[in-house]
């Protein structure tokens, strides 16, 4: 393809990820968030509340990709690591800053008072801008193509709020999806792969059984592309294939 | 801790996963599955269907890490290119195996043929020992200490029945949670940073904030440790602090 790629990286923060205690939700987030502005999340990484290892990472995916986003480890307690990592990685200086604490201050009252702990929650790396959270005030921050942000989904969501006026993006990668219920991939695969590489790179192809116990199965073929006639074209292939195997196809969007 | 640490990372496959298409549920089904064996997840990453991406982090995490649990992409379609990554990534050839070639046999019948592209699931490189697959046949390997496996879950689940005799865990971490109803992290975040201090590493507390809409919220102060007697001080010293601000604390197992 000859448009322009920019592309992304996830990093998620939080030992509960890895045990199995937590069910990460927000890399489908982010990466449903970023597709229409063009930008496409090309790599994910889960690490735990291990500054090294979130040092490593950050370091690791900011050089190689266009923007980096980090959801978990912001938040007021001991376990929470994000800030000072992602300065350690930028080898940049971190302390309160009072525009971050001025929100804060805002915030919190006499019931919940602006303590030692959540005053963690102003700690912003030099050279870091803020990220409005509408939820529950406390402040993500992005730093050069690094994107700080909560770890609690509904938090996140907020926050991306105030992230895509600052993405600039590529070509949109759009998809198509057709079923084709009682399907077998290995049924078409040579054929699907011939289609694939009839395209040139302008379109990827992707290939997913599904099964709905006791005996219901089928497939899911889905066409992605940046360019909107070769998009059609494929989606129509599709089509034709799952007809070839005696199935009325359903375009899924 | 002077008990052994087991660690373990797995290597989620797919371009459906980092596209936002498909939200993985298996790195959570591992993780609780090998810390009863003594096995930590610390590290996961997410890769498209990208030999070098796969190369680079299978290597990068098969040096680090006691086992490595890949998921995905050992199917019949073009896009299935993990066990080609994986002979790469070790240096050792890959061709169809006969005792992986029976077993396609025995199961693919003559309304779905055992086919050039079904054949494509019996290639296994040199070295590797078969995963049985009792949900669908085709089975995943292990080489070294990489474990393939299958991105459905529930063919992911099964293969898992064939891996468990094959890991010798550490030390198995066990966690207690206990709930603070209307209890703020930002309350009790420097009480519970001292109570984990005290511990001499022996326990690892996290906190976890809850919220339900409209106006319930709460914490969960969570405690993971591999000493039965340490991990059951913390849970009666999270329960304390908890009733420290005034709220009956629920454990929660």
């Amino acid at each position: 393809m000859t448009q322009i790629q920019v592309k992304a990286a996830v990093l998620l923060i939080g030992d509960e990820l890895l045990s199995g205690r937590t069910q990460d939700v927000n890399l489908q987030t982010i990466a449903k968030f970023l597709a229409p502005l063009g930008v496409q999340v090309a790599e994910a990484r889960v690490v735990g509340d291990v500054p090294e290892q979130m040092i490593t990472a950050i370091n690791a995916l900011r050089a190689t990709y266009d923007y980096v986003f980090t959801t978990g480890g912001i938040g007021p307690t001991h376990d929470d690591k994000t800030a000072d990592a992602v300065a350690a990685a930028f080898g940049v200086a971190i302390d309160v800053r009072e525009d971050a604490r001025a929100i804060l201050q805002a915030h919190y009252k006499s019931a919940s008072p602006l303590n030692e702990a959540r005053l963690r929650m102003a700690r912003i790396p030099d050279g870091a801008t803020l990220i409005a959270n509408p939820v529950s005030k406390a402040p993500g921050f992005q730093l050069g193509n690094v994107f700080v942000l909560a770890g609690v989904p509904s938090i996140m969501r907020g926050m991306l709020e105030d992230v895509g006026h600052r993405i600039e993006g590529g070509a949109v990668m759009r998809s198509v999806t057709v079923r084709g219920k009682g399907v077998r991939e290995g049924d078409i695969a040579k054929e699907l792969a011939a289609l694939e590489a009839a395209t040139n790179d302008m379109v990827a192809f992707g290939s997913y059984p599904w099964f709905s116990p006791p005996d219901s199965f089928g497939v899911h073929l889905v066409a992605r592309s940046a360019n909107a006639a070769a998009l059609e074209k494929a989606a129509a292939d599709l089509a034709r294939l799952i007809e070839s195997r005696g199935v009325e196809p359903e375009r899924l969007e």
